[in-house]
């Protein structure tokens, strides 16, 4: 039996650690860094950097230091959309992972500009990266790199994550088809947890067939965590999720509970999961990880 | 004599043309891609692009496709750098450009993702066009590419643009040194004008010595350029250029003026216009629209 929890622990003490080591090479202002890492080192699932090295393992890669920090700017950029969701001109939250929102612990111009340089920071990370593998192993890594910035910006910007949120935001008080708001999301939080996968695929060198089958199964375990997320507000435990529950509702969102109620949304996100679970099905134990990330998101409390 | 007039009418005309070419390229939803049109078309001075561009031609080259669009790329983050620096939370001004800022224009969660969408697009566009290159020219573009993305990561990140911008807002309402002046001013306007020059150096494939006098000249036209822009704060017309006036003495703002005075501010610039031109001296007359725009960034008016 694969050992989820474990694997979950090694991965996330790995990422943090390359976290902090990243951070600590870096002296900008105490301020404006403090307020990064208050964001970047709260305790988050660490879900798409986990799927990044996770996929590149399922490919047959080892992760080395590249890898590694390639999975901790797809971090950033999460923390860095998160910063900007909570501010009080978007979802106004005041509380994320357990702990005030950035804003909120420290004001809103900093918490802008932490985002900005979360943002900015990724992409610094990735290229720099990029620039220390290629120096290392050789330009036939070129073409790989150059591909997942282009895939991370792109699922990232108006095209993936960014317009995602302004669907998000804009339909606040509408109602969407289902067809829409599978749309909105898929853009939302699909997009970026795509990305995670796929540069782990591409990094690690997976062959065609491969991220192939990464890619429907990286489609559908977003929709499903998205779906869970949904549920989450509605029924989660507002203690263990370290954020405040029915905000959705509130705010009057588009939610998968509010769209087929509850119940129905449960089958929805097993159904993605099942789809996931196929694409993936003919792959050796390598996979296995991504397997039970894929059971633990609708398992999970948080 | 070299027409300063007509190059800069050349140069901004195939910039807002590649601009406009860039932005056609996307579709994302209508309100967001409104923000950034908006934000982008606006009639900037498109100095860190004109100066991009200038530097490529100096040291030789001809600027095809890929060095205009990096050359967007920096307006792009320039931009989003303003549209953050105005928000309420931060500069709160209403007037940018000669037009009602994007938080005035739209709302400000749009103004937040508007600008969150231009830094990311920056990097797509940068990342794109660097894959473009390399795939027509060789993989011995590769390593000027990626020098490229890290330095303009770096310059308008925590180390550069965004460090600056945090000190700038900090230091409101306290006395600087001159020195802590000139460094707050190096991050937050310097840092993205010397990443402009160095981008059209290294993708025009400048040699060492051309990067060395140029890197000089881009640290002093950069720190003369924030000299003016506090000046004109003091003593230019708010139409001509464009944003209310006068806001640096209202903020409190550590301003060259308010340390120096006026007189000697204006001095400060000139020296530094002298040093910059110093440092390009020996150079033929391809580096003609560089010292030009040198002497233009001191009798602008806007």
């Amino acid at each position: 039996m694969f050992d989820l929890k474990t694997y979950l622990d090694t991965k996330r003490s790995q990422i943090n650690g390359a976290i902090k080591d990243i951070l600590r090479h870096y002296t900008a202002s105490s301020r404006i860094m403090e307020a990064v890492d208050y964001s970047l080192m709260a305790s988050g699932k660490r879900l798409r950097p986990v799927l990044c090295l996770a996929a590149a393992e399922a490919v047959g890669a080892k992760t080395g230091k590249e890898i590694i920090h390639a999975a901790c700017a797809l971090e950033m950029i999460h923390t860095y959309s998160l910063i900007h969701d909570d501010l009080p001109a978007m979802d106004n939250d005041d509380l994320r992972r357990g702990k005030p929102t950035c804003h909120m612990a420290f004001d809103e111009a900093t918490a802008i500009l932490a985002g900005d340089a979360l943002l900015t920071f990724a992409f610094q990370v990735l290229s720099e990266n990029a620039a220390s593998a290629i120096e290392q192993s050789g330009t036939h890594l070129l073409t790989g790199w150059l591909d997942v910035i282009q895939t991370i910006a792109r699922s990232s910007g108006c095209q993936g994550m960014i317009e995602g949120q302004m669907l998000d935001i804009s339909s606040e008080g509408t109602t969407l088809t289902l067809e829409e708001l599978e749309h909105m999301h898929t853009l939302k939080t699909g997009a970026l947890i795509e990305a995670s996968i796929y540069t782990g695929a591409v990094l690690g060198k997976g062959n065609i067939k491969q991220i192939q089958a990464l890619k429907i199964y990286s489609k559908n375990i977003g929709i499903a965590f998205q779906v869970v997320d949904d549920i989450l507000d509605v029924e989660g435990d507002p203690v263990v999720m370290g954020k405040t529950s029915g905000g959705d509702r509130i705010r009057n969102k588009n939610t998968y509970p509010s769209l087929l109620g509850i119940e129905k949304s449960k089958e929805f996100a097993k159904l993605r999961i099942g789809d996931a679970l196929q694409a993936i099905n003919f792959f050796d134990n390598n996979f296995d990880p991504l397997r039970a990330v894929a059971n633990y998101i609708i398992g999970r409390n948080r």
